[in-house]
């Protein structure tokens, strides 16, 4: 991968080749604070935990929350390598995230772009502001190789 | 509250009770097993946990997995004091929930009846069946006087 060490979403890459290692469906994702720095890191962990809200992204909130000891993540980015689903949708919302960015899109699961679009809804009380693209290609081919090898 | 203790909904309601006595939103879940035993009981607890995705359903559905140790509910049922949010609805599907019972109607954050209605699209995978309506009343009579006080 030729990214810049400097671009959260290439650690949000790193963390989702992580879980890809670890026999968990490659997604990764990255919590920034205000100033820049990476406060929170995480790759999907549902098999490992046997939990199915151990998603990238809720795992990289809560444990962003908890570094800030704050359940709000105000002024707070996020980087996803893949469209999140419907669930991380609204934890994003709730968590008061300033900006999503995300890599590739998921016609099949997401939320942002796909099925309920969530941050459309009357029901969404906070909007983040939403990027997409970044490392996409790099990001779908990671998810098409882990399939690849297990269909 | 004159109810059944042999009824799940009734121990939701205990649950979102004790998250009002904790000044946490009153919300509470009951996760059921297959013999209809209750796995787990959860109330709302986002603030204590300064952690945004600590909604009742989300802590009954982490604890029954835990219990089972299985990231699959596959035959048991929830039951929800209120219509659980997109991000619950969403781990209500992905926990492969069979029944979802929830009480009171939510316009204002649901994910079932209002919003992005999670379980009628496309990128929702598993449906539960739905039945709502049981102790309706008592959970947004608790709600009311919850925020009744606060605002």
């Amino acid at each position: 991968m030729t990214t810049d060490p400097n671009d959260p979403m290439h650690h949000a890459m790193i963390a989702a080749e992580a879980a890809a290692a670890r026999g968990e469906v490659p997604v990764g994702a990255v919590v920034v604070g205000p100033d820049g720095t990476i406060i929170a890191q995480a790759g999907n962990r549902t098999l490992e935990l046997k939990d199915p809200t151990a998603h990238a992204e809720m795992l990289a909130i809560r444990e962003a929350c908890e570094a800030l000891g704050n359940e709000r993540l105000t002024g707070c980015d996020i980087y996803v390598s893949l469209e999140p689903c419907q669930m991380c949708a609204g934890a994003i919302s709730f968590a008061r995230l300033r900006n999503l960015h995300f890599a590739a899109a998921d016609p099949k699961m997401g939320g942002v772009l796909h099925g309920g679009k969530f941050f459309e809804q009357p029901t969404c009380h906070h909007r983040p502001e939403v990027h997409q693209g970044h490392l996409a290609h790099q990001s779908a081919e990671l998810l098409r190789a882990f399939f690849r090898t297990r269909r």
